[in-house]
């Protein structure tokens, strides 16, 4: 059996969807966190620097961050590579060339989306005032979800099968699925319009063996 | 036969890489551009819509943007997917699991080096004055340009054979090379540091089904 080790930060992020492609295979893995604690604002000075030099993997990682997955002295960087990686030994990354390209796509279309989102993430983290937070709420996030939403909310309803690629779940419905979730807890995915999306994450989430995980997580990852 | 449409800008960017692998692979494609032109500042304004109304596939396409790959009904959208999926149908994608992640990883490195570079690109575009643009080069430009290079200049060192991955030319090198050859192009790649990129990026340039492409290929995309 393979000797798996996941070293990522403790929370959620695209590197989480390894974590759950672990259970969902039933494979295990040594699940190694770095406390996420050290990176908010305020505190990642020191002892980040600190830990940083404690953890020597961090400059010895490929591109010197994480999340990296070592397998039998086989090592591998880049949350994306990572999933897509395990999604194929596990059997979730699409039947066929045709359905792991579509995987692909959504996924990208899933990070550039993520990129038009900084302005309002790290106007959140950088403490902007609740007044230039609305204006970067309307005017970018606003937007931008609609136009990502509305992309998800049509590849579902051409789909039909109620997963985004072929008849089955992929990691592309691990990704979306865990960034609408997040939506909703933060109210964005209330309006009529994201019905069918709620009831798709809701069903995602409701897969027995994805939901044993996710009620057991730690509750900031919920 | 298969019958291959690529539709995309007229121009280099990182959909070109599907055109060189059509290329490497002999295979024939009908290469759709859009001139470029339409969406340099100050035109992109009535002619850019116009040219959007006329094409009806910009709205039509899955992302509502291109690239996108057609091939007997089967459509894919997002640069990096239709990189991928081409890869792996002409041999380009690395010869196992752990050789085709390693690519992936690669390519994920670059495309998050490349939104770092974001605000020198767009600092160029938007008509920064010189001494702004001074600033950035040297705060955010070099500082990114430096750690993505000696991480790809690391991965040639340890894997030995040339290239980036396995024995032989993968999709990971025709992206990486190209900027290389645009940093060269740009006199950022003169420091002696980068004297084995610059070796690695000519031997890429050099391989004889690639050389006969950049050769014939527009003068805009050198």
């Amino acid at each position: 059996m393979s000797n798996y080790k996941l070293i990522y930060f403790d929370g959620r992020g695209f590197g989480k969807p390894a974590r759950q492609l672990f259970h969902l295979a039933g494979v295990p893995f040594e699940d190694i966190r770095v406390s996420f604690e050290e990176l908010m604002p305020g505190k990642q000075s020191e002892s980040w620097l600190e830990m940083k030099e404690k953890m020597a993997f961090f400059t010895e990682t490929p591109f010197g961050r994480l999340p990296v997955l070592t397998m039998d002295g086989f090592e591998l960087a880049q949350s994306a590579a990572i999933n897509r990686y395990l999604a194929k030994k596990f059997g979730y990354a699409g039947r066929d060339s045709e359905e792991e390209a579509w995987v692909d796509a959504i996924v990208d279309e899933f990070k550039d989306y993520m990129e038009c989102l900084r302005p309002y993430i790290y106007g959140q983290r950088d403490g902007k005032s609740e007044e230039e937070l609305k204006k970067i709420h309307d005017e970018v996030f606003v937007l931008v979800k609609n136009k990502f939403l509305n992309s998800v909310d049509k590849i579902l309803k051409n789909n039909k099968s109620g997963y985004l690629v072929g008849n089955g779940l992929t990691w592309a419905d691990l990704v979306v699925a865990d960034h609408l979730h997040t939506l909703d807890n933060i109210k964005e995915l209330d309006d009529v319009s994201w019905l069918n999306l709620k009831k798709y994450q809701e069903m995602i989430y409701s897969l027995p063996e994805l939901k044993s995980h996710i009620y057991t997580r730690p509750k900031r990852e919920m």
